[in-house]
């Protein structure tokens, strides 16, 4: 694709470094701008050679820019596009890479005014429970799926530009309402971290001697930031809630199953689970 | 450590083929004989050299044994190492591989005669939710650790041998009561196959291209064997239960949190989690 001129990425995280690597490695930006929030860690990314000039003002950063993606974690998604579209030029495109979309869409529609339809939604389904610039890649979205979210008032020229700009960085699209996203979201990657840190959290820290490759794997993602996902459970609570609703009727059926030593329905759940993970593959 | 002359493996999957193998290599058995149900398979197994002889009668293959090593699923592990007992030489040494070890340990005492107090019971975290021979390897034990349980009726010397042989094939040693075993793998590999399961199952076919690694991890286990799995639950069935219910209380906090929008509750029990998860590393 076309190189955009110059692209401002607003949170130098694992994410936002991530496509920083990645549009350098592929010529798809003349000139990168991060903007953050530590001086210092600013310069080191600027030295490592990520980003060509970095700030602490969000405005002067995003004003010369024909893309701003703002990766920032999912409370502050919505203010940082409302003032990126306040200080960019008018056919700058924006999008982002927030875990949660409703809230975000509606309150960027209904307040970004003009510019709130050159604002392309996205999620690329590429986190990890090790966050921050030093976990960075350039091939972090290679293979990975980016989930968009425009709706009707999205104009679709900025919705296929932004597509083929994370197509370009490898990523396979896939579109959905902001709503369908947010309830599938629940479901893959809410849901299993709520269970996650509550299996953690269940655990005696005496017995984590006894813990095998089951703990390690079925916990892991219980190490992720808290902040973070504290963030992401209350921007999608009611998704959150009806999938773990949804949980709980399969969990209860378990352990009826154990409770009534009834050992062919307790095979018949269990296979079901086996069904659904063999689907997905290793 | 002295080789044994004769070794027989009963039940030759995953655990048992991978005990054949590290005992090769470590030139630990003068002879390995298998015991197993289909003759066709276990003839592969010798033709491979992994089994030096191999029969479908268990009687047969351990009346000249030193070792006696009980691989079969849960289930069977009592009628296999009582049969043991009753045919194998007065000084064989007897164990296993079970997940559960109380009622296992319960019913051997009660009813092997002279010969129970030689069954050091083991269980060693290893397993894997690929089961099968043919996922068998040498170091499969190579720094995991292997639960013995014996009890105050269990030979003292046997119980070293046995240690000896597991600490050969690189495994470290850990000793517990067979309740207290029960009680922490209930909560270290049980619960997260419960957990693992009712995730799975309650996903919806149709979102799985939206699973990332999140929901990758925090189901894996989910594809394990499901008959085998019936047999660990009903084995530790009141301790599982207790396990899930501990979950539930942890799970209930998570939900009640994100339900009242209370931030600062909710993050301090992600960080809850974290802690634990975080204290066992990668």
């Amino acid at each position: 694709m076309q190189p955009f001129d110059q692209v401002t990425i607003v949170g130098v995280g694992l994410l936002g470094g991530s496509v920083a690597l990645a549009m350098r490695e592929r010529s798809l930006a003349k000139q990168i701008v991060g903007v953050g929030r530590d001086t210092a860690k600013l310069q080191a990314l600027v030295d490592r050679g990520m980003l060509d000039r970095a700030t602490i003002h969000l405005s002067g950063g995003v004003k010369d820019s024909d893309l701003v993606v703002v990766c920032t974690p999912v409370d502050t998604v919505t203010p940082s596009v409302l003032e990126a579209i306040d200080s960019a030029p008018d056919n700058c495109l924006f999008t982002d890479v927030g875990s949660t979309k409703a809230e975000i869409v509606e309150r960027i529609t209904s307040e970004g005014g003009d510019g709130a339809c050159r604002f392309v939604p996205a999620h690329p389904l590429a986190g990890n429970h090790r966050g921050g610039a030093e976990f960075a890649k350039a091939d972090l979205f290679v293979g990975r799926t980016v989930v968009l979210t425009p709706d009707e008032s999205t104009d679709p020229e900025a919705t296929e530009r932004v597509g083929d700009l994370w197509k370009s960085l490898g990523a396979h699209i896939v579109a959905l309402k902001p709503d369908e996203h947010d309830a599938a979201l629940a479901m893959t990657s809410h849901l299993p971290h709520v269970v996650a840190s509550a299996l953690a959290a269940a655990t005696p820290d005496g017995i984590l001697e006894l813990a095998a490759t089951g703990w390690r794997d079925t916990t892991r993602v219980a190490a992720g930031d808290a902040g973070l996902w504290r963030q992401i459970f209350l921007a999608n609570r009611s998704q959150v809630l009806t999938a773990l609703n949804k949980f709980d009727q399969h969990l209860d059926a378990i352990r009826d199953a154990i409770e009534a030593e009834d050992g062919p329905e307790l095979e018949r759940l269990l296979a079901e689970g086996k069904r659904i993970r063999d689907a997905l593959g290793n």
